[in-house]
Order: C-alpha cells, then structure tokens, then sequence
C-alpha cells in the first residue's frame, strides 16, 4: 500500500496514527519501510512531533534511523532519548557507527555512555575509537561472523543462527586460527552448495586480500572497486582480524573523496553542504577568498607596472579580461584532469612526464586554435596587423603556459606530499591570471613603438 | 609467494614463463590474480607480448580480463583472436559488459559475432543492446537465479549449484510467479538457516524493492547507496523481471557522475582521463574554450565602453583583475555546492528557497569582510578615500552579485531541465566578469568627479 503513497501523504498518515495513538498501525507501517525512509520521515515530520515518534519507536528501529542523520540530529536524538533509554539503542547500533556519534561527544557524556553498557560492548567501542576516523580502522564495523578451519558446514550454520542479527548484511565468513590470526573466507554460496559434513578447511579460500588497520580509506575504497569485492577483512600487524569493511561503507568514502575533489577545484574548504549555516559556510570560504585577493592584487600592480604601456595604447586593455581569464580557464581544465586523475592511476614518473608532454599538446593545439581566432578578430575589431599579432602571439603563450601550470603545479605538490588542496582551481586561476598579466604586456611592451598611436 | 611481488618483477617472471613455455607455472601463477591484476599485467607488457600473452589464457580468463580494459583495448583484443575465439570469450563475460562492447563495434561486425552464438546468448544480448547505456537496462545484467515459491530450499540449492558460475557474485534468489514476475526475494544467509524442506514462499521477503528497465542509472546508483543494498532487481511495465545491478557497477556510476561533476566545473568535456591523445582532448576542451573567449571580449568591450573613465583614473585597472577574479571565485564556490548538492539533496521549492537565502547571507558576509578589508588597503596604497570607497562599495556587490549568480543560474538550469552541464564553471567565472566589471566601472563613473586626477 505504501508503495504508492508519496512522502507528503505518508507523513500525514504517520501524525494521524501517533494523534490516535494508533501503536500498532504505526508499527505495520514502520515494518514497511527501510532506514533512509525513517530518516526521511523523521526530517520531514514538525519539530514538535519529534520526541513522540521516538516514543513510537523500538530501540532497534530508533538504531536504524539514528544511523542516518547527521551528527547533529543524532545528538539531538540522544537528548530526547536521555542516558537510559540512549544506551539500549546504542546496543542495536553498528558499533563503527555508534564510534563515530560517541566521538562527537565531549569526554564526561562518553564516559557516561560507557559506563552504562555491557563491559564487552564498552572495551568494543573504546578500541574501535582509538582509530583515525579516516583509516581501515575508523571505518571497520566488528560485526562479523568467525569460524574456525577445522570446523563442519554444520557448526558455521548454527554460528550463522546464533549471530542472525550481524549475518544479514554479510555475505561472507571469515576464518581465523587459535591466535586469531585471519587464514581463509569461504561464501555463503559456498557453505550453501557444500555437503553440511564438510569442513570449513576443504571450502575455504586461503589467498583472502585484506586491508591493515592503519590503511588509508580511500585505498580500501579503491581496492574494494576495483575487485568488485561486497566486504574486505581489516587485520593489525600480526594478521589478527580486527573487523571487516563492507561495500556500502565503500561508496561513502568514494561520495566523500569526489566531494573533497571538488572543494578543492572550487576552494569552498569543508562547506559543499545546503545544511550548513550562512556564517560557518562563510568561515569555511573566507580565509581562500582573503588569499586570492591578495594574489589578486599583485597582478593589480603589475598592471601598473606597465602603466606606461597602458597609457600609450589603451585598446591593449579591452584584450586583457579575456587573455587572463582563456588562461585561467585551461589551467582549470587541465587541474581538473590531474586531481581526478591521481585517484584512478599510479603516479609513477613514466605517467607523469606522459600526462605533462600531453598537456603540452594540448596547449599547443589550443593556443594555436585560439591564437589565430583572435588574431583575426583583433585585426577586423581594431584594424591593426601589430595589435593583432601581439595579442595572438601572447594568446598562444598563455595558453601554453597555462595549460602546464595546470598539470605541473598539483603534481608537484602530490609528489612532494603537499596537501594538493593548495592547488585549488581558483588558486591556479589567479596565479595564470598573474602570467598573463605578464606575458601580454610584456609583448605589448616590447612592440610599443609599432603600437603607438591606437 | 606473488602477493610479495612488484608489478615489474611479476611482469618479467611471466615474459620468462612465457619465452620458456611453461604454461603450467604461468597458469599457476594467474590462478592467483584477480581479472583486475590481469588487465594490470595486460597494460603492463610490452606491446609485442599481447598476442602470445593471449594465447596462453583461457577463454573464461581473456573474458575476466576484456571486462577490466577500455573499448579501444578490448576491439583490440578481439582482433588478434579473430571472430571463433572471441565468441568462445563473450561465451563467459557478463551479458552487460557484452552488449556494452559490442555496442562499440559496427553494424556488420556485431552480426557477425550474433551469428556464431547461441541462438539463446544472442537473444538476450541484443535484447540488452536494445536499452540505452545509461538506464538501468543498460547496466542490468541477466545472470541472476531464479526460482518459483512453490518451490523447495533444496530445489533452490541444486539450482544454485547449477548456475554456480553466476551464483558467484549475486547474494540473492529471485522468486518470481508463472509469468515470471518479481513476487520476492530470499538470501542465501536465509537459505542456509532454513530447514532443507521449507517451501520458498514462507521464506522470502515481499517488499521487494525494485527498478524499471527504463530508471536513470543515477538514481539506481543512488537507491543502491541509501539502502545498502548488494543488488536491485530490474523489471518492466509488468513487473516481469528482466535483470539485476549489483552493487559494483553502482560504484561505477557514482564515480562517472563525480567525474561528471568535475567536467562541469571545469569544461574540461569528457576528457579527465590519463590516457586520451591530445588532439581528442584538445578537440573535447577547444568548444568551451572558443565560446569563453567570445564571452571574453565581451568584458573588452565593456572595458572600452568605459574608456573615457578609464583615461581619467587609471589606478582604477589596479583592481580590475582583482575584483574580476573574486567574483568569479566566489561563484564557483557557490556552484560546486548546488552542483553536488543536487545529487544527494530534493530540489523542492522549499529546498531551493532556503539555499538561496543562505547563499545570499554568505554573499553579504563575505562581501563585508572583503570590502572593508580592499577599502582599506586602496586608502593605504593609493591614497585615496573616495577610490577607497568605490573599490570597497563594488567589491562588497560584486561579491554579493557572484554568490547568487553561482547559486541561481544552475538551479534554474536544472528546474527546466535544461543539462546543468552549460552551467561549468568558466561559464559562471566569465559571467561574473562581465558583471564585475559592469558594478565596478559604473560604480567609479558616478564617482568620476571626485576620482579625477589620481
């Protein structure tokens, strides 16, 4: 039924059961829905109906859509929920999730957490909240199934039954020895076409990829799509399993790491969010846009450097936008090519001096394209063979230039380990703004005399 | 012993296997690769290699390795096996992948390779070929098992272990009714804690959430990402089910729309990618790159509209660059969050309203703190109060102007259903010069009395 209803209607349908107390209505409905739909439910619902829905909820369905929301509306939720009744949904949490809403909390609020829950839970969690929140580890869930080798079919489906609730997003089960030490997978598929008889020993398959606990995300993210893998194993040092990643937390960090790219050509900081408030998106922007109008600045004198120049042939400026902004426009492109780039392909020398004699070409072609384009424009709008030349030729250069400043400048940074966040696309933008500034006057300059007079 | 190995030393240990003719020790050693590692290993040797590498494969693995390359690679390697031992390799590759390749090829050549398949295969292929590649039909793949509610757990098992080359890497079985429509679905987690003799109906689940044939593929890649789900069944008009998306290509497609993203913020075209040849990225870049240019001259012509102000205030070009460049700075920050935003956000009215307004508050926030800052530096640098002020005043509108320039115009792009894709971010960055330049001069031209003489 609710299949068809749309979320405006479904909304309405939900205050009308919690205003009659409909409790059972409200929970066939629930059974219905998956745990984006109780978020979005939620979010849409009136502030003031908030804390009754929750009332309206099990603590396992409270876990679902907990899991959701933003940090915000999680902590909210909490509130609302108060210490006990926070810890019993806490239970129904996947304990990645539950690390990282725990360490959004000040230290006296997660003590308290802690406190309240079973020993095993606690010293759980405390150790999934030792890892970097970026690394194999911060995005680990413990929720995995584990059997030993010498184990029958039959033990590995009663463990499955015990452990149903952890099993069902699972697809795998991992095999350890006495020292815990990881040594085989075998697949549900497998355990399901195997006679109930057979050891795990004789099914499992012993070349298993794992990731280290220390591993940056974003390379398990980029190991998990490139083997097509639903979960990897995450062991420490001494090939002990500490948890699994699975593919869902994969496409979170692929999501994550394209918006990072993004924030980097547009330079907005941490701020690509429609949530954020005004003030701390301006924050975020600020201290870029504070930079760039000091670069910005500099090409401002050194066009007053060249005032003389500037005097003597005034047409010279009509050019000038459109030079500066051609040349920060293919450095754009190019940027655009090598920070999404390094995510896909190795970065070996042998790549790198390719990509730059391509982007050379690519300049080159360019240039000479737009080179002659407004060489005829300049000489059909001014009527001057000198002028055309002169912004032709400064076209073609900074187009060249631009398009390697584009590629060179992030490389370089990658390479020496600089944060390529410092390459952003207004960055780059502004200093190819500085060589055109540059290069166009200073040809200008240098044909003065033919010039004189325009 | 490989998982020790660089890419180089395993490169020459299968270059040596393959001079020596070992290729049992090779076969050994790609029994231990992933078709990832094979298509690394592919690139990898020497162009000479291709051929004999080819013929020491088996059809199952040249199929595994085809699925990992570009088109331009695969043709190729269906060239060197000519058409009998390419059908035998599409025999084992992905229905999906299949159509997609053959799609690349001409008319003549895809009857060719239809021919010599099985009267089934071909079927189902050009039945796939039918949809277009970015809906959900056209990145659906048919190897998926099914079976009836009547039947058996035991019966679903000896089907698994039939299709066991499919059952691989799907996590689930399709229940459909006489008509072959999607009635449920049952896990394989399910099915191994099931009883042996329990009917499939009693098992299965009913909700199904499915997609159409003709759904955009983002928004299946986008329903794969909310839901967690491992695969989403396809169906038609009928609720006949056609095929299933599994989790994998649902990444892929969340990177292709990033990449996407990042096309539009920096007209680079479709040509973010390592390996095209300069003159295809040349030709991708060169339409925006033109069209810019023009709109480049443009600003030239505004700048001469103002000549006579100019004449008069030169130190007024000092901060032409500068104010150009912030507003479009502050533009593309805005953009890249409405461009992103609009992936994982509603764009109801209400939605669009409220990031107008923020948007707008960031503008005069920003604009503020960047205006009394040049306000000052002008007064310091050149002297002047009133110049000052008339920087200061501009730069304060300009920036205001460029936010909600970079907010609104691809928000209305995108309301009409127009490809945001014309809103890139050059485009905005060279609309807000024109703009800048417009509030900057006009502004200084009221002035003009008190600039005189600076």
């Amino acid at each position: 039924m609710i299949a068809n209803m749309t979320e405006d209607q479904l909304l309405v349908l939900v205050i009308k059961y919690m205003k009659e107390a409909k409790r059972n209505a409200l929970q066939e409905l629930l059974d219905e829905l998956h745990p984006y739909d109780f978020a979005q439910l939620y979010k849409g619902l009136p502030e003031k109906h908030h804390h009754k829905f929750l009332t309206f909820l099990t603590p396992s369905q409270i876990a679902a859509l907990i899991q959701e929301l933003e940090y915000e509306m999680q902590i909210e939720i909490l509130h609302k929920l108060g210490i006990e009744r926070s810890s019993k949904v806490m239970d129904y949490m996947d304990n990645d999730d539950l690390a990282d809403l725990l360490n959004e909390l000040s230290v006296d609020k997660i003590q308290e957490f802690l406190d309240i829950m079973k020993n095993e839970d606690s010293k759980t969690i405390q150790s999934l909240m030792s890892y970097p929140a970026d690394t194999a580890g911060g995005i680990m869930t413990n929720q995995f199934v584990w059997i030993h080798a010498d184990q029958t079919v039959r033990q590995a489906v009663d463990k499955l039954k015990e452990y149903a609730s952890f099993s069902e997003n699972i697809y795998y089960l991992y095999v350890i020895n006495d020292e815990d030490k990881l040594v085989g997978v075998v697949s549900y598929r497998d355990l399901l076409i195997a006679d109930i008889n057979e050891i795990i020993e004789d099914l499992m398959f012993t070349r298993v990829v794992s990731v280290h606990v220390n591993d940056d995300q974003e390379e398990v993210a980029q190991m998990i799509e490139r083997y097509d893998f639903i979960a990897v194993p995450v062991v420490d040092d001494h090939n002990v399993l500490k948890g699994i990643i699975t593919v869902d937390d994969a496409i979170d960090v692929v999501i994550q790491e394209a918006n990072e790219d993004i924030e980097k050509l547009s330079a907005t900081g941490k701020a690509i969010d429609f949530n954020t408030k005004a003030v701390t998106a301006s924050v975020r922007r600020l201290p870029w846009l504070v930079l760039l109008l000091f670069i910005g600045l500099v090409s401002g004198s050194i066009i007053s450097g060249f005032e003389e120049t500037l005097e003597q042939v005034v047409a010279l400026i009509f050019f000038m936008p459109m030079i500066a902004g051609m040349t920060g426009n293919t450095g754009t492109q190019s940027l655009a090519v090598v920070v999404r780039g390094i995510i896909t392909n190795d970065t070996d020398r042998k790549t790198v001096i390719k990509l730059i004699f391509r982007e050379l070409r690519v300049g080159i072609i360019i240039g000479l394209t737009c080179g002659v384009l407004i060489f005829l424009i300049a000489y059909f709008w001014i009527g001057s063979l000198t002028l055309g030349f002169v912004v032709g030729t400064s076209l073609l250069i900074t187009l060249i230039v631009g398009t390697l400043a584009g590629t060179i400048i992030p490389l370089t940074l990658n390479r020496f380990g600089v944060d390529p966040a410092v390459a952003s696309g207004p960055l780059i933008t502004t200093l190819n703004d500085i060589f055109s500034l540059i290069i166009y006057f200073g040809i200008a300059t240098a044909f003065l005399t033919q010039l004189s007079g325009l």
